[in-house]
């Protein structure tokens, strides 16, 4: 009973028929093909405004690609130390860009606050002998399973602009914030400020189709070349954007996502007082020491330990094609614990 | 009818069965699973030999990557002028590498020869002025339609190592040479002296399936690092590895470039004395005029220009699942020119 | 009356004498003339051990240099937040690296320790998703004037070789914290486990001479084609050697520091509680108020703010040229505060 | 008797005399002194036009500066294939640019022609799988000892800017171009085309003296950052810059360059039949077989080999402080030969 990661769910009916519809003739390659060239169209009705999308096939290639074209090889960008681009992705901000300083920053829940980046930003005026303050990225919902509410996001937003920065979102799990919030994609993207978003489909239902999303459509610059010398230019992009047509275009980002939420939030009921964070999205966080995790990987339920060695933490990721079954059965070896 | 390229050609039977089986049931992500694991076994069987493979989702990124790994970033190294690394991937080994020089030589047919890079090396000795000769890279199919045979390949490589350099081989098209060869897969690439192999499966009936395949597993250093930091570490690995798991295990490979071979024969013969090079492999090319590449596409045929503007040069690929009503069509229209 | 920086201080005799004696005659270009042949030697000596040594012409370079050398382009570096490297430098090693990672640390005086080290190491273990922990980088005198004493770096450097780190030292102001320490230099060198030096003479007497150090030869590595390939190969090498055989081989740089030296803590004597950390080396750090720096400003004393904005603090530097009328007249101005 | 290179010259006592001039008090850093803030005045004098300039420390660094400033990582840079860049820097502009470009063209004398040049640019045509042409590079004199008139210049500049390229200069040797036409140095530079150079003295009489002009002030962009990154903003920049004025506000550059040209061409003479070049400024190519080079060398005479192995062929390179004995003394050997 798999709890490791939405990575480890399976394409969803719509997403894989999708694929089988783009499947139908032979077409051109490089994205001069009919599902390619309708993303801008599909992805400004759902965020409800303009917008330029290119289709990718990671997340980290999203980010990467995102924050590259946005930030100069000295740029400086500010990140929560919990952050995928942080942690998870070997540096590729980094690579991408030649060179960018990622600025860790804490925070609760693995949210930024403004507070904090206005302090950090005061504590360091750019010279010609520092790093340049360039962009921020946040990630909605968080490493730790929290979500941003658009006010917050407005927040720190508004002081990244007043001081010259651009503002990136990591979306991985952006359909499970979306699904709490209960608000408008566009309420917690471009309303609120943000000006390139990394949109995530892979982990809620998709095979692999991830999009970079620009609201900021003159930040676009370069990406096009970035992307092809990257290795991230699909020859057979067709494939990658009848998926993402499919997501946004039907209800299987909302109901993959509702589903995954509603297992996590179960999840963490049955949790009790372990909890080390509130459910917010698809991941449940808890304390319950290591005796416990060993009895429940004895019973045959598979997650990832979290925090340091021996904490006695452990990480639960509910996904879209959760067996209710499997959740159930986690749900009460945890009340048993 | 188009004969743009084969990366138009849609996925075959085989290899879509394969992504459907698994996507059977969730599985761990990142390549801990069973199709990706697999792959080190069934590619060793293809190739007859001990191999370390990765699945990556583009052609450009296998070279890329490959390159990266064995090359320094103050390495040189030799590949033809028309090589797709030198004409089709936006810098993508001068990106992987941070900075590699590739230094483009000439050939017939594409192909390099090892008069020529003996040549170039003796004239280049290097210095700690200069860049540091480290590799050769060489293309079956080459970009014009051509196969090395065994032979020329082991010229190449015996040269190469003679010199330090290691020899990697973009096999985007390797299919396609292997029927037209007759031989086994050894004998072009690890016999030959392979050290590094991009093999393609997308061009011929793959949806995003490429590897890179390691016969010098000694070579693999740190690879995966570079994988997962240019973002194709793919989460959900198994979609890709299943594709390459059927496309080496069945006949798909060889059926699917068989067809795409025997196509471009066809056309090959009905160009007559317009053809610029010996079709060897799916692709055509021709210089028929620019009066008569206006009229074939009058009737409704869809091809790339090639060489210099009004040349009158034409190419023509055909791709395994090629209409052979359409392919009539084209050498009928090319005969009667 | 200036304490901005010691880089603001003249070439002192010796090495002007140097830069003269290497003038007498033509020579071999790059580092093939008797100065720089000679430096592996004199250093030696200065080392109480075999060492391999480069000039060249900043500081900057020859951290960069150093690092990039012995880490890979995802590899992590572990430096303190006030370090040279991570604040100073405008992203110098992640540009000559290719995308290293600068990890951030506390600690009191500019000073890492090594608990936090290992609390940070344990916090992050390595997988394919994060950067690799490489390296540990130090500043000896540090960037708030403190000086680490032998025991301290010894401590530093086994955690980080027993988790299978190097450990660079920027040495910009090496020479400071010997005079302070009155210890052998290789005391807080080599026999402490310094792995790389950056050795710098500019600020305390030097034109343009600064040198990278290997104690440990065999990491060298590709060192020469990483400088050259940086412009920091400099064709008359032998006007940088000479200036840091002179420095090493007289008693320049004792001389130079102590003079700074006294110079610094005379200051420090000075400022009484204001001061915010003990005078090791040349540099004094107080919080005096805005008023009182403005008065100081009135009365012709130059130096730089120091801390945020508004903060009340700055920073006086002392150079081996210091005017001591200047530095009475800046004490009795402290004094009258 | 070195005829190895004009960097195994000394220091030329004007420039020598700038360095004392500029070491008679403390100043301040990172060229915010006065002679540093004098050259944007001083050059704009020599080249009569407004200009920006930065000192360097090297030709390599203003080269792969000047480059990386106004060409982008995925940008495509055409060079004569004997160019330093392309030959002599171990890929700097690589590096520096994170990864651009070098297309090598031939050319008589090591200069590019425009006819060449623009066959290049209309065989590559750029779309989103190429690198993007942005600039052309020239050397000034040539690496074969060649000058190129205005007029070629001019040619090379026009055809580049129609085709929205960047013009740069590499004046590693402009002195001794100049003082060979007689021109103005504007007619070679700005108003022939050029946009930026690489103004050398290093080769010329300078200790390590180099600047990057600017005369299109808009591509100035993020040079000083791309500087600081690279190690190359000297902190005691005064002592670069005191070379770079006295060796534009006296005639010590056209003095300089003067002896070196007339020793040149005077060994020229010598060498009747076996030259390869004609001599138009300090270099002298000839193939007088590998017997005289023995014999040659025999004599006391050094210089380096040229061309391939046993290709017979010598570089003689006569520098400002050339010992007219020596020359004299090469002069009769060669004659006899």
């Amino acid at each position: 009973m798999r709890f490791y990661s939405d990575n480890n769910a399976t394409v969803c009916p719509e997403l894989l028929a999708a694929i089988h519809e783009a499947n139908s003739a032979p077409t051109r390659g490089y994205g001069d093909d009919r599902w390619t060239q309708a993303l801008d169209e599909a992805f400004g009705r759902f965020f409800g405004t303009a917008v330029t999308v290119f289709p990718v096939s990671t997340g980290t290639a999203a980010n990467a690609l995102a924050l590259a074209t946005i930030v100069p090889p000295y740029g400086a960008v500010y990140a929560h130390d919990e952050a995928h681009v942080v942690r998870d992705e070997c540096g590729a901000p980094e690579f991408f860009s030649g060179g960018l300083r990622l600025v860790s920053l804490p925070g609760k829940g693995a949210m930024l606050d403004a507070a904090t980046l206005e302090r950090t930003l005061d504590a360091m005026p750019p010279s010609v002998h520092t790093v340049q303050p360039t962009a921020v990225t946040i990630t909605q919902a968080t490493e730790l399973g929290r979500v941003y509410p658009p006010a917050a996001i407005a927040a720190l937003a508004r002081l990244a602009h007043a001081r010259g920065l651009h503002v990136h979102m990591d979306g991985a799990r952006i359909a499970n914030a979306l699904v709490t919030l209960g608000c408008s994609p566009a309420a917690i993207t471009w309303e609120a400020g943000i000006d390139v978003l990394s949109f995530g489909a892979t982990k809620n239902g998709g095979l692999a189709a991830e999009a970079v999303v620009f609201f900021r459509r003159d930040l676009v610059r370069d990406f096009e070349l970035r992307r092809k010398r990257a290795g991230h230019l699909l020859s057979k992009s067709r494939y990658a954007s009848a998926q993402l047509l499919a997501y946004v275009s039907t209800d299987a980002w909302s109901r993959n996502a509702g589903r995954a939420n509603a297992a996590a939030r179960r999840i963490g009921d049955a949790c009790g007082e372990s909890l080390l964070e509130p459910v917010e999205a698809n991941e449940v966080f808890v304390r319950i020491g290591e005796p416990a995790k060993a009895a429940l990987r004895a019973q045959g339920f598979e997650f990832y330990d979290w925090g340091a060695a021996q904490s006695g933490e452990a990480r639960f990721v509910a996904s879209w094609d959760q067996d209710p079954r499997a959740t159930e059965a986690l749900c009460r070896a945890l009340e048993a614990l």
